[in-house]
């Protein structure tokens, strides 16, 4: 890894884990908001530094930080001195082995990600988040959380614990990571979490194949405590910033707004378009340092996208390219992991029926009414495409549609892997190359395997 | 028909259409609640007449009537002067023909039940609530609204009306209904629907396989205007009091409470018990004159539930043998149909397996944290059930678990069904035989059919 990007990152920040349900806000929205929203698709959210929303250019801007969703950025990573205290404490109590996903969320939790969430959620916070999508907090104020955060444990686990009240929490390899205290266990109606959460029970949804049917029948909540920082050791952790760390960040810089791009693709040269127009309108509007946040997805996604650390590669060249400016942009890795529940507008296929998922135009209707966001002001832009003419990627132009080619994230990676040069100016050639070697790289690999399977 | 019982209703007063995602809270809930919510299954609500929540005893109670959903109460009914004029104007629209069920939907629109709903839903309102069970509403608030309201066509209607904006709406039998204005097509994804709806997909859901499944493509939303109030001509439409009529009746009858039980099943004791119980503890609290609002549903119900005109009968005989107190008591059809998407305590089978649709406490859960009904009480209460004992339906006491009986509407059904008597105590006699009488005129006209099928 070679990367280069500024990982300076920063300041203080939470986001509502929208992961799945409405995403990839690229081609239509930039959104001036007070507190961000942070998808694993796409998105390029703004958040000036400023407590109200933005209506106006003429707003002053303030230097008053943002309160994070349910007013304190919650951290559950116990301070280092009770450390050794709380590992013996954990030692007597029944254990639960998490997946790598769960300690995904874990991660996601104990950095306030997900704020106010302190902990898997308990029973009352999973029936909000699937009936209503929406916490309502203690005085009255709704917070926005589309995906129940959950905990998933088995009829012999769930024996094991009894009536113990809190649960140790140990690693995919075992060793302890936390203590899920005041738990509470309750039923895993797999069939009705997944049809409110994607709308279908068909077969197929990469986040259901992979976490929910294999999961158990059983949900634990409760209160979490995480003995040190999560870390992976991949050579990536100095970019997994917590909302802490970027808030300080984003101060350091002096950063005045704060617009935000999420993604689990590689960055082609219509993204960049879409985050240079986001960040010459902040100036327009009377911004003086906008700092954009690349905020790549780090956790679970599915087995044919492309992995991260060649991701992290990809973005650097693009940053290396000058395609995006490395003084006004921070590069941080997001720890969650990707729900595939997103309404696409480049199309999200059904996973057994000849059609899309959800209407294309959804995610973006489904956003700018979603209750706990109404201080989001939504500054709509139009799609961003291949220019035949102009060969280059460009903001659509209905009157002369036909000169436009949309190319997917599915449609690139299928470049990629075939060898296959896309059209002149869609992506740095830098970038590029990082994804044909890669592609090269898994086919050599792929190689390899088939005659040993073979002669086995 | 011999309905004895006093159908003098009453009072302003309009209604969360929860019809069916959360029902059924007979057996758990009072709900103190300025603003009363109805369920097609029973449901305690009650609405003192004030706009404050009742949080105490000690509250004084006010008689300022309590402002419906979105503050007005929706009447889409065209005055009579101007009937002449739309009909010709209508005269000249695209026709979209509505289905009984559409026709009752328009119904529950034009009187304000669904207030502040002025119309079958537009997208950006049929989104709102397929994603947050509820709508936002221009000044911020947020109105419950767990169920999309919606005119399903199908491809031809569509290119009918191609680009007017305004349709005529004909009723199953070709009279003019009313007008749908500035009207807008989208997409009918009735996977999503039900999904979200009901939390499963499984084949078999009444409504879905009424209703939904048979369905147009598209759905089509508008401002509805009705030219005359809707009449079913079937004898019980003086049983069928408006939102205003209602609140005019409680005016006249000079409550100071009110609280509403909705069912479509006949009235056993215990719902008896229920309605009994919530009239003394709101005595006890200090209102000097609630009234019951009995509110069974007139809309869609499944085949094998007991009809309309039956159970009026029944409920007529309940009041007659003194189980409920006609003086206390105001009976009135609620028009609305049934979606079977509730939480039903007594169980709900999943269509297609082994087990409960859903976990039978989540109604109680779910409802008692639904946004946009933050301003109610819930006043929980133990279930009632079959003491086989004192043989009389009574508070079920877990400490002798073993002497109780639980009879469900399905049970009871079977039943009368089979001729076979409940236990004493379970219905007055007078309701128990009309229920017995229509059974065997169901098995006589079964019996006569059988022949003709035979020889045919």
């Amino acid at each position: 890894m070679s990367l280069t990007i500024k990982a300076h990152i920063a300041a203080h920040f939470n986001l509502n884990l929208r992961t799945a349900k409405q995403t990839k806000l690229t081609d239509y929205n930039v959104k001036i908001r007070p507190k961000p929203i942070y998808h694993s698709n796409q998105l390029i959210a703004f958040q000036p530094k400023m407590s109200a929303a933005v209506k106006s250019a003429s707003s002053a801007i303030k230097s008053s930080l943002i309160e994070p969703d349910g007013g304190v950025l919650v951290d559950l990573v116990v301070p280092e001195s009770e450390r050794g205290l709380r590992t013996t404490e954990a030692e007597s109590m029944p254990r639960v082995k998490l997946t790598k996903i769960d300690l995904e969320w874990v991660h996601v939790i104990s950095e306030g990600w997900a704020s106010p969430l302190r902990g898997f959620m308990r029973e009352n916070e999973y029936l909000q988040s699937l009936h209503f999508n929406c916490l309502r907090m203690k005085d009255g104020s709704i917070v926005n959380m589309s995906l129940p955060i959950v905990l998933a444990i088995d009829d012999e686990t769930k024996e094991r614990i009894g009536s113990s009240t809190n649960v140790a929490l140990l690693g995919p390899t075992g060793d302890l990571i936390g203590i899920l205290r005041s738990i509470e266990i309750y039923k895993h109606n797999k069939e009705e979490r997944i049809a409110r959460t994607w709308g279908t029970t068909a077969a197929g949804l990469p986040y259901v194949e992979e976490v929910i049917t294999p999961a158990g029948n059983w949900l634990v909540g409760g209160d979490l405590e995480v003995l040190k920082p999560i870390k992976y050791n991949d050579g990536l952790d100095h970019y997994r910033l917590s909302p802490q760390q970027l808030r300080k960040e984003f101060d350091n810089r002096q950063a005045d707004a704060i617009f935000a791009f999420q993604l689990r693709n590689p960055i082609h040269n219509g993204h960049a378009l879409l985050m240079n127009d986001t960040r010459r309108r902040l100036l327009e509007m009377g911004y003086k340092n906008p700092i954009l946040l690349l905020h790549p997805l780090g956790g679970f996604t599915k087995a044919d996208d492309v992995p991260l650390d060649v991701r992290m590669e990809q973005h650097s060249k693009v940053l290396e390219d000058g395609v995006l400016d490395p003084e006004t942009t921070i590069v941080s890795i997001f720890p969650s992991p990707m729900h595939y529940a997103g309404r696409d507008p480049a199309g999200m296929g059904h996973p057994t029926e000849k059609r899309d998922l959800y209407d294309p135009d959804h995610g973006k209707k489904v956003l700018s009414m979603a209750l706990g966001l109404e201080k989001l002001n939504i500054l709509p832009f139009r799609v961003a495409a291949y220019d035949t003419v102009e060969k280059k990627m460009a903001f659509f132009d209905p009157s002369r549609a036909k000169d436009f080619l949309f190319i997917s994230g599915t449609k690139m990676r299928t470049f990629a892997r075939s060898g296959e040069n896309p059209p002149d100016g869609f992506m740095c050639p830098g970038g590029w190359k990082v994804l044909v070697q890669y592609y090269e790289s898994l086919q050599a690999e792929e190689a390899t395997q088939q005659p040993a399977i073979l002669t086995s």
